[in-house]
């Protein structure tokens, strides 16, 4: 194992003691204790690799190597830094990591760029605690406007504001970028699916990611004792959730071209054995790579609710997040192939199943990303694995790359 | 107002405010802080009563009024104090409270009586912290055995024992109590339905108890990311329970003649939006005042279940409770009309639809018990109200029925 993969090993490994569930997998929710403590941690390093650190008033960190000329955009590289409840090591914290890295090797070769390079680690990518996702980098182009974020409130009752205030984040700090500061983002993810995987390839080059939209259902009925409510006078919130939920697959079976959709969340209030629930609050996640697929998903599942929406029973539909099918930018799709190749990394073109911040980045500056493989496809569960070896060729193919994109020398 | 009926307003309103969501109706989970407050406040109205206080091995409270006769048997009174999630302040400490006031026209009207009268306050009746219900009275009866007791956990893996220490209760205490200490046990209850008050009669008289059962059932699937796994690899645990509750209310409708089929609880692993459930966990319900109804929506939901046991899910049900339909004793269901009768309360004749812990005693004693309406037929939720005045009927006619049943004098 060469120094590069060692050190990419240990931050991940020490990134994944920051966890509210050990021995259970990787539960980092934003602005929790654990966010404070992989904060801590990630700045620190930052600073321990030369960068000018700051954070902004999302609690998004930003670690700068300044470039040679003045006020110029920067390449932007990273990744995430929450999780999903017991999820893995890997999903966000490699990206982030692989961004330190491309530092480290700025460092060692003694390279000054032109451009500015940062390494970036976001806020609320997985919405595991405000719903939606994609947040820290929705927040920071301002696609999610600074009235909504604050607006935003977790399971609990506690807002964006209330929760950053308890880890000494401060939200005063400035909040939206002006595009114009940004040149390029590069993001190295985990792949999360078993193509990869089952091609024996360590390098996916993303060409697009899926469309998705995320929407929170809420089911209200009325409570009663389960004993003394006859059937034919009951509302019950969480029969009618059933029955919606068990359609759901349907939907986007009968889209195909694999179009998916999951109901992931679902809460049931006063959740006691012998009350009808009065209450069910539930999620639906819907992508495809066809917007039209997606339309239709939304379509029908309207139509759902509306059937179920009878006397005693009201359904609330809120649409949480809505991206559309994301194509990465030609030339630098084609730099990182040329760049693999030049190391003789074997990479291939892939398509990302899951939603990323480059998709948001996507809106207002040119967008890179690679995949690393996933061992069994699988992620978003203790067991997600990628192999630091593969993560440290894709940590090479960036070095390079970014190279070019700061015009840090002279390149072909 | 009289005294009796202001006393009993002040005591259930005092109990009341020991709950663990204030403004949000009574939240009394066995063995909480708001256990042990309101296990404080009884005890000490017991002392101020008069009564011999002391609790058992599982937390059952007892406040004893001695008889004239030695090592008699004991008339007990009573209900349970445990509450729902976000219940109502009279579903068990209305009975709590009659028993008291009992006790308290007993020391009015200078009354010693022969055998012994022991106004009790049972634990977990709801069973809503350690499931299954009815725990104080089949633990008391030796129905619930100690070892399946300590056994017990709750939500959160706290067990029995340890939940009792928590709140400094002694499990070393005797636990089962010898039958023969026991001549009758009489409790008041809301009705928890609507019947009473369409009627609009203040008294019903308990003939039956509706028989009632409960399943805990487990789906294991297998976890996943949301948009990275395609709907034909998928092992979706929420999607086969709700396939599963969706269906549940027409096994009980199928049945007809008031049986009713509840799923209240149901808990989903790892619950976010974007991962697709690798758990669910739920409660079934199920009651009927005829017990072939009973077996056969057992026998329909093993059906369902077996159906749904396929390929990459696992199904496990659990039984919490099986609890025959239970009459009351014909004896003292005549001295109870015969006693409203006397006292010119109108009274009717009533089944109860939620199951009571005189169904328990019923096993090993003989069982009196009285409905109050409930206003709107609601229950287990904040608006659950009775009026005093109706519990102070109760009370009058329990007192009459005590007396006799106590011999305290001779009547008739």
């Amino acid at each position: 194992m060469n120094n590069l993969q060692a050190r990419i090993e240990e931050q991940i490994d020490n990134i994944s003691k920051f966890t509210a569930t050990p021995d259970q997998g990787t539960t980092r929710l934003t602005y929790s204790k654990e966010d404070k403590q992989a904060r801590e941690y990630i700045k620190n390093k930052m600073m321990e690799y030369g960068l000018q650190v700051r954070e902004d008033g999302f609690g998004n960190i930003f670690g700068k190597l300044e470039g040679t000329i003045k006020d110029a955009p920067s390449i932007l590289i990273g990744s995430h830094f929450d999780s999903v409840p017991n999820g893995g090591s890997f999903d966000g914290p490699a990206g982030v990591v692989a961004g330190l890295e491309v530092v480290a090797l700025f460092n060692e070769n003694n390279l000054k760029p032109k451009y500015p390079l940062e390494v970036i680690a976001l806020i609320e990518e997985e919405g595991s605690r405000f719903g939606g996702g994609l947040m820290g980098s929705r927040a920071m182009t301002g696609l999610l406007s600074e009235e909504d974020f604050k607006n935003l409130i977790d399971h609990n009752g506690v807002s964006t504001l209330e929760a950053m205030k308890e880890i000494g984040l401060d939200s005063s700090l400035s909040k939206k970028r002006d595009p114009e500061t940004i040149k390029a983002y590069l993001e190295l993810h985990i792949e999360q699916g078993p193509i990869l995987e089952a091609k024996k390839i360590p390098i996916g080059v993303v060409e697009t990611i899926v469309g998705l939209t995320q929407f929170e259902i809420t089911v209200d009925g009325r409570a009663g004792h389960a004993g003394t409510t006859p059937m034919d006078h009951r509302s019950d919130a969480l029969v009618t959730a059933a029955q919606i939920i068990a359609e759901i697959p349907s939907l986007a079976k009968e889209e195909g071209e694999g179009t998916v959709a999951t109901t992931g969340k679902l809460n049931v209030f006063p959740n006691g054995s012998n009350v009808i629930p009065s209450k069910t609050v539930f999620t639906v996640d819907i992508r495809s790579g066809k917007e039209k697929h997606i339309q239709n998903v939304i379509r029908k599942l309207n139509q759902l609710v509306n059937f179920h929406n009878k006397e005693g029973i009201k359904i609330t539909v809120s649409q949480q997040l809505y991206m559309e099918p994301k194509a990465m930018n030609r030339d630098i799709i084609s730099l990182l192939k040329k760049r693999s190749s030049t190391l003789d990394i074997p990479y291939c073109s892939i398509n990302s199943g899951a939603g990323h911040d480059a998709m948001v980045l996507a809106e207002v500056t040119d967008v890179g990303m690679l995949f690393v493989p996933s061992k069994g496809g699988v992620s978003h569960t203790p067991e997600e694995w990628s192999d630091s070896l593969d993560i440290a060729k894709a940590v090479e193919i960036l070095f390079e790359t970014v190279k070019k994109l700061t015009e840090v020398e002279e390149y072909d």
